[in-house]
């Protein structure tokens, strides 16, 4: 794009939010904190005319059937008849750090920076072996998965550390996804983590051959200054003292969680309790949950972990699927029947990263005391259908080609799959 | 009841039967062949009233504020209230061997013995241990688990063969739920099957500690002229073949199902395909379903099962639900999340009683071309709630106190836990 078109562009969408206040439905946002002064582009937005289209066809036919400058109102329309024929999705134009949604509080611009979800954890390189096929590196971590399934629901900013080897197409892959990856430190001469794994036949067991932790081992996340103002985190399986220290960083944090494995639970358990306890909600698998409660019936671990501090507990459980508990109510979803699993690694992750960007798209709030027990069980839905595509192909590879579209006719799927 | 209050009660619900059509929502009942002419009541039918509530007050109310010659009537205005209230329950009375219910062409009478569930397979003595505790000798066997689980929604005729050490109570404890037990036949010197086995710690995992086949060996099982009209026949985990013979036995039945194992897998493989090549359902566990269809992913497995015949497979997955297939949708229901699972034991029949009793309380019909897919999907729940009661307590101790009530509770806990 030309910069007089983008200008141009700038001027209408500037105009679209001083002129139309229809679009708003609740006015307070038009003067509360939330909106923004700035409307500088994101260096990584690559976008041509800024507009993200997350839902359905009216935002592309505003981009296709109006002139440049007919766009801004035109793009007003059809949010408006977006808004009013789903009015359950959030649809998400992106212009700078604002963004024109169907949020909590109505339609109107939101604060992308402050809505975005800060992602920390791993970057890495995998080497996989499943009855599929073989791959001796690829682009793989934990924070890697979560971001690129955040990625389809509200703007990531990751935190990680890679090693001079780390290949450029891979940082571009997040920035495609309009990952800001301004978090990632580059270690002069130092080494990606690396990780190599082999499935049994099932693939519900996995040896690992080999962890070369290299610039990991010295993992201190350090948030940039633009990160600490996001309302959202979402905390990899790091060390828990680490998991804290960024919670620390954070200015108004809204909503933290995150996940953590059997080695923290049974060796730092003292500093792992003492992480959790600030957490909204943290998310791990039956397994762990059973020896961090030291209860075998998953109800009773449940309740055992949710008095430990967070509000909120997911239990994944594999190919069967995910429960989540909270105080009042508990909520189960089946895993999705593929037909084809190429590789599951990262589907746990990609789990994370759908639950908790379905919930910083749709503006959650836990410091008001009380969740929104609907938005929770839809993102855990959203969680399903994000790891069950990611075992679709072997690493990332599906978010490749991995389309919006996709992720809502999977959701209805998991609809009629469970409706009775 | 006296004998005058009975004849009492004949005559108004005779009249009652003639003088008010607008009970039946499809009147082309009141003339097709379902209408019955005998009104004797069955030897086992207790109730002093012939009237047996499943669903709602409405029906006590008829029984309690209306005076004996006007009860008739004030049934009829209760049983409309309560259809019209709740469209989708099945509102169940019993007389003699009609039932006044919202069946699959209305509200109206329909022929109990028409609707009745035949339940062949075995009935036992069980020894079990599970972490729970131990109990040496209790009543158990397919049969009879699924009869009681069946017992809550539909008239259900038992074929079995016991021992002469079958004790009165446990005859009786059939008898109670009014399961016709007239197909159970006694063998003179005989002794009962008897299994015993202990649980794992999980209970995931059993071991056989004891099978005496006894009488069972010899089981050939004939149907009384009484059952052969019966429209559902659900078969009992037994030898192919015997499977086969019962279901040539019957006259016009409409829906035909079962269970089978890995051994008649493996070892009587070509005669389980003859047998079940004629099924309607077939109800297998997750590993069966791989054992007899060859593939692990399940959703092929279910694919080239259903290729083998049976229009319905439902794949039992233990503690994470079950899955029903066909050749147009699936369906998924998870587990029940019990605080306390006593003993699994018969978990699995329980499934399939509930199941089948549901279906066959529905009027469901596969020879008229199709199925009713929301029927299925309400059946798998119901198989999955009465499952989830089995385990509350040890063998069929829970079947001695659960009421109607308790099972339309957590019909509905299913639905709030997995709605979205």
């Amino acid at each position: 794009m030309r910069q007089d078109e983008a200008d141009q562009d700038s001027q209408a969408l500037a105009g679209l939010l001083k002129g139309t206040p229809t679009i708003a439905r609740n006015s307070s946002l038009q003067t509360s904190s939330e909106v923004i002064n700035h409307t500088k582009p994101h260096p990584l937005q690559r976008s041509s005319r800024y507009i993200r289209k997350t839902g359905d066809a009216y935002l592309r036919r505003a981009e296709s059937e109006h002139s440049l400058n007919q766009r801004g109102a035109a793009i007003a329309d059809y949010t408006r008849a977006a808004v009013e024929l789903h009015p359950n999705e959030p649809s998400l134009f992106l212009h700078g750090d604002r963004q024109l949604l169907h949020g909590p509080r109505g339609a109107g611009w939101y604060n992308t920076s402050l809505m975005s979800l800060v992602v920390v954890g791993s970057v890495a390189y995998d080497g996989v072996e499943t009855p599929h096929g073989k791959v001796d590196r690829m682009l793989g971590g934990a924070a890697t998965y979560i971001s690129l399934a955040a990625s389809y629901f509200t703007p990531v900013k990751i935190v990680a550390v890679v090693g001079e080897d780390f290949a450029r197409e891979d940082m571009e892959l997040l920035a495609s996804r309009k990952i800001d990856v301004s978090g990632i430190e580059t270690v002069a001469g130092g080494k990606t983590f690396f990780w190599a794994g082999v499935y049994s036949a099932d693939m519900n067991d996995r040896t690992t051959l080999r962890t070369d932790l290299n610039v990991f081992a010295n993992f201190n996340p350090k948030l940039p200054e633009s990160y600490r103002s996001s309302r959202y985190l979402l905390l990899g399986n790091i060390q828990p003292a680490l998991q804290k220290s960024v919670r620390h960083q954070m200015n108004g944090v809204e909503f933290t969680g995150g996940d953590t494995m059997n080695y923290w639970i049974q060796d730092f358990r003292g500093e792992l309790l003492e992480t959790i306890r600030e957490w909204d909600f943290l998310l791990i698998n039956d397994s762990e949950a059973r020896m961090l409660s030291g209860c075998h019936n998953l109800r009773r671990a449940a309740q055992s972990v949710l008095e430990m501090g967070p509000k909120i507990l997911v239990i994944k459980r594999g190919e069967y699927g995910a429960v989540l508990f909270t105080r009042d109510f508990h909520f189960m979803a089946p895993g999705y029947l593929l037909e084809d699993v190429f590789d599951p690694t990262g589907a746990g992750d990609c789990f994370a990263g759908g639950f908790m960007g379905y919930l910083s798209a749709s503006g959650a709030r836990l410091s008001d005391g009380g969740y929104d027990a609907a938005q929770l069980r839809k993102a855990v839905i959203y969680g399903s259908v994000m790891g069950s595509f990611c075992c679709e192909k072997f690493g990332v590879d599906r978010f490749r080609t991995l389309t919006r579209e996709e992720i809502e006719a999977r959701y209805q799927e998991f609809k009629s799959c469970t409706d009775f």
